[in-house]
């Protein structure tokens, strides 16, 4: 999309705001350029690095006077062009606010920059016996996981980040800082704002700060791994398990493609190239002993065999990490290929259906696309492998992550479970939402009427 | 407040549409004036029964048509106001949508309309292994504990509503009917609309059906209460299980006062007039036995006695019905008084020191206040009885109400885990919220230009 380009006055006032931390290099343009999806790119026409959230208020008042575009940029880990600049301006990298301002062991929470990723903050917490329950495979700042509204594979158990954020600080479109929420784990004051920030994708204002919910690491962990000759029977191991009430904290399933890659780029031992449960439970000792066996039997019922547990942390430790790894696995498999990701999420009655009909499209695409699914969550992805310099293939592989998305949402589903609308998404939101989309784009052009947050994203453009 | 009465013109067009499902006798008007908060009264004009969202849709439309407001009314078990129509206008009775759409054990999930009420819907279910897990103490409609972003004694283990809703029909202020979220446990795509209708109180919409998430009722559940001496020690054990990490269904305090109460209005046995948990595990049997027997070791820490398991399934319903039936107790306590109730929500941490300083206000004030409190969520919630026709009790009562919220707010906390704003909490917005107010007010202004839905409730007048 053509845009013009920034002014030379704005670039002035932008070097005197922010001096060597505003950079118009080439070099750092095209770094903020594109996330992990490879195919949604936009130059933007500064970089900015914040560091505090006046320095955020700062660059929106300016942008917003100067009708230039802020895009926030965190760990760079989106897969649907979130952080693309498509109409150019200012990219704001967020990285450098990476403070831990509070932790509470008596209430379970704390508050965190925006660019703190999961990892620091788990690192952080693990001396105090405490967790950050959200988990993407990337290690995203849990800004960005706000702004996305992710999740991962806890999510089963703990919820995804909707349900582990209790306020935000976020810098307005008007550049005004406003908290949202609070500390309380519950509220019924008022409109929900930060329900509201969390999914927006940048496109309401900027998330300068996120007070997150912790959990207490369980008492006892049991990592159990299942692998099935057939992939109907893992699913319907899954949706039985489910539907008995059985306590899962994680439930993953890989397919025999996806597994393949695992075991090769994970040095996975043991492991056949099957259709595979990974799975833990969280409880007492004794608890977890239970869930594992009432497992174990609910899986042999469906002929899954070389149940599996991991009793070394090492080894869990190594099956996560795997998992973590899927999308690397899988270009592994494919070296020099590019990874489409696409990620359904339907009701678990109908996940069953929808994933047997999806493999079966794979199979007519003729395309490699392993499959791997948080599956508790009726949310799976295929990371369908194409070389996107070869048009034909590129196109096929268009096609099956479109079928794949209209078809979750012809199930009650969505279009996408965990990694938001971006870019390659828009085209869906007509479909998933009709009407509701409207009221979206009021809500849009009342908070942003001048339409500066991350033009271009997740609102499909009206055709009029 | 002065409003103008609606026109014949309005009032002809409102039969021609409804029939005699529209009145204007006085009997049904005043009834739809209140909820259960006496003192928030406004008598509307007019009270409407829906049977479909088209006739919602085209009541709203009328009434946009003729700027009348629109407020609508369902259990009537709202204590904050929300009711009242105090600009006039039609109340809109949504009972008569009362249907249970659909019921899906594989998916967890159902549909209902607004109407359906809480304990309906569990009746409905219970042959199914099923439960909805939202229990506010009044057996209120699904729809009016979606506008109020309500929980209950649940919300430890399975969360508020907004963490039980999937999706929402709604009619917009402009009448048309919207779909929003799905059936997917979770979704990224787009803004979360079902968060900004949960808690909205009727100001930015009508929401006419609800996908709510079901769970399976639990393989074993042990109910335990446990009475302490000293309130300290009662708050002191919950806060040590709660950081300890000890899973529990549901935990509830009462103290010495509304224990009185309840065991006179509930004929509790074998029970002292003192401070008392009520406490039930879920899980697997060896599970929920390890759990109670943990919180048992806990709780004689801090001399907890009387440590009873309630074996019976009467037992157990004769419990959970005495702690929803607080409320009645504390004016059984007290007969001729009203119940002004508070409901104040803190971060766990300050749980301990903001009680301990909340029963020294009641002392001071020289009211009778049981407190009964969710304290699993930092939830808690004073009856304070007074003679609202003795204008200097009423005058103590709203003062150590006042108090109760500002102090709640000051600890980080709300001022409202789950009733809502209403009329009576509008005063205490702007301390909770600060410049997010404007953020709340540009998205009513945007969805409700003219300030039809539900007017004067929750933001409150701004003072320019």
């Amino acid at each position: 999309m053509d845009h013009p380009p920034v002014t030379q006055t704005f670039r002035d006032e932008l070097s005197n705001l922010f001096g060597d931390r505003a950079s118009f290099s080439l070099v750092l343009r095209e770094q903020h350029s594109h996330g992990e999806g490879y195919s949604f790119q936009g130059m933007p026409d500064a970089v900015v690095f914040a560091e505090t959230a006046d320095d955020v208020a700062d660059l929106v008042k300016l942008c917003r006077r100067h009708g230039v575009p802020v895009v926030p940029f965190g760990a760079g880990s989106s897969l649907e062009g979130h952080v693309a600049a498509v109409r150019g301006g200012v990219s704001l990298n967020m990285m450098r606010m990476n403070r831990i301002l509070d932790v509470s062991v008596e209430a379970l929470d704390c508050r965190v920059e925006a660019g703190v990723t999961r990892e620091q903050l788990n690192a952080h917490l693990r001396t105090q016996g405490l967790f950050f329950s959200v988990d993407p495979g990337a290690d995203a700042t849990i800004g960005g996981m706000a702004a996305t509204r992710a999740s991962g594979t806890n999510a089963v158990r703990y919820g995804t980040i909707r349900e582990n954020v209790l306020g935000l600080t976020v810098v307005t479109p008007s550049g005004v800082i406003i908290r949202t929420g609070g500390r309380a784990r519950k509220s019924s004051a008022g409109l929900d704002l930060t329900r509201l920030y969390v999914g927006s994708e940048g496109t309401l204002g900027v998330i300068t700060e996120v007070q997150v919910r912790l959990q207490g690491l369980p008492e006892a962990v049991l990592v159990a791994t299942c692998q099935f000759d057939t992939f109907e029977n893992a699913v319907a191991t899954v949706t039985t398990a489910l539907q008995s009430g059985l306590r899962l904290a994680r439930i993953e399933l890989l397919d025999e493609v996806q597994m393949r890659g695992c075991i090769g780029y994970s040095k996975l031992e043991g492991f056949a190239a099957k259709p595979t449960l990974f799975m833990e439970f969280h409880g007492s000792p004794a608890g977890v002993r239970e869930d594992g066996a009432a497992m174990q039997k609910l899986a042999l019922e469906f002929n899954g065999r070389h149940f599996r547990h991991a009793e070394r942390p090492e080894e869990r430790t190594l099956l996560w990490k795997a998992r973590h790894n899927c999308y690397h696995a899988t270009k592994w498999l494919c070296p020099g290929k590019d990874n489409m990701g696409t990620d359904a999420c339907v009701p678990l009655s109908e996940f069953a259906a929808c994933i047997t009909e999806t493999k079966q499209d794979v199979r007519d695409s003729g395309l490699i696309a392993p499959l791997v699914g948080h599956v508790g969550d009726g949310n799976f992805h295929l990371g369908i492998m194409h070389d996107r310099n070869d048009p034909d293939e590129t196109a096929r592989a268009e096609a099956l992550a479109v079928r794949v998305a209209e078809r979750a949402i012809r199930y009650g589903g969505t279009c996408t479970g965990e990694h938001g609308i971006g870019l390659h998404k828009r085209r869906f939101m007509e479909a998933e939402h009709g009407a509701a989309l409207d009221v979206m784009r009021a809500i849009k052009q009342a908070l942003d009427p001048d339409n500066i947050m991350n033009p271009g994203k997740m609102l499909p453009d009206r055709i009029d």
